[in-house]
């Protein structure tokens, strides 16, 4: 057991217990695509699994329904696949205000491999989408990905610490564009990746449309509207 | 125990039992976003996977060298975080040859989820890097991702298979331009991402500097030089 800080956030203990799990499947996941273990050993690992999806699976929340650990309209998302703490899927990146702008830093083990030895190009776009949207909150917008375009310069390594920087380039309306690089932390004025992308503002008929079933864990109505919901900004 | 075939496939079982595990991984996450379970449930949940992950972090491959289970002339990688059956992170895009081009399907549960109820705009990304890179190999082509560019025309849903094409527009030299599109198997004619993107062959002295440390299982030097290497087409 943690100690937690119950007065002060009152789903500590409950948000801590979901980080928990984020990070054991994110080291289960790197260790499975790593492991020489015989197929036996794979096999019971893939059986165990197996047991504590089915402990788990015994309550869960509707497709329209938010996680109750989430915060819309203050930008905690846990289980955001890129930002996400909770989340298995997620490296994660870690998002703070920088400046005018945001930067993330995250390191990717094997798991993320493309090319042999580097991180796919792929997960480039997919940091850089997270990272342009939470840019983008940080300057008081919301948006959705409309355009995304990134140039690859050089690979980039595995098991190094990546340091990700994007600031909000224009806003006009409903419309922003927003830039950014990913560089190894180590070496940061060697940009291996740049991005750009154009956000925009759904319409408030789109905003229904697409997000009118949407609830909280307390079945109230929760559309996003605000700046901070697309993204999972650490605050600092 | 699966009956494997494995006269002809010597590592059927190792790779039978590596999919087993992928499987159960992607089920455990899904199920790890959705849970409501109480907090104690889900700690004792992570020390499960903890120990699940002790035992097989007891023998690990080196990071330059190639999981056994992959073959990479025959563009088998069986860990790719796209594609990959017995990777966690994939969901997995499954991939074949369909007239001059590519085919992949794709169902993206809650744990690829973006703005409520839509898929992250990354995932989009992601998965369309790693189908243009399958459609440049079904041509006999093979690349690295030197620009990457959607136009996301409207959110993806969850829990909906998506259907996703590629296929070669140009090729000249060691360059090739690439066409995508993702759209909702139920409803193909729309399309709701475009994707373009510009493929690089490195030359020579790249691909060892980028490649000149990895080996296979065996401890072989097998720098990727093929068609296929970027891949894990599923031949049909």
């Amino acid at each position: 057991m943690t100690t937690t800080h119950s007065g002060t956030i009152p789903d500590a203990e409950p948000l801590a217990a979901a980080i928990d799990l984020g990070t054991a499947l994110r080291g289960l996941i790197e260790v499975s695509v790593t492991t020489t273990v015989p197929a036996g050993e794979v096999r019971a690992a893939a059986e165990l699994v197996r047991q504590v999806t089915e402990q788990l699976a015994v309550a869960r929340r509707p497709a329209s329904q938010l996680p109750a650990l989430d915060d819309l309209p203050a930008g905690r998302r846990v289980f955001n696949p890129v930002t996400g703490p909770g989340s298995g899927l997620a490296p994660p990146l870690v998002v703070r205000r920088d400046g005018d702008g945001v930067v993330g830093e995250a390191t990717l083990g094997l798991a993320y491999e493309g090319p042999p030895g580097f991180v796919h190009g792929g997960m480039s776009a997919l940091l850089m989408d997270q990272l342009l949207g939470s840019a983008a909150a940080a300057a008081g917008l919301w948006g959705m990905t409309a355009h995304l375009e990134l140039d690859y310069r050089g690979p980039l390594p595995l098991e190094q610490k990546l340091v990700l920087r994007a600031r909000v380039a224009e806003n006009e309306g409903r419309k922003s564009v927003i830039t950014g690089t990913i560089a190894v932390a180590d070496d940061p004025g060697r940009v291996l990746v740049e991005a750009r992308g154009v956000f925009v503002l759904p319409r408030p008929e789109k905003v229904e449309a697409y997000f009118g079933s949407i609830t909280d864990a307390a079945g109230r109505h929760t559309p996003p509207s605000r700046p901070t919901d697309a993204t999972a900004l650490d605050e600092d």
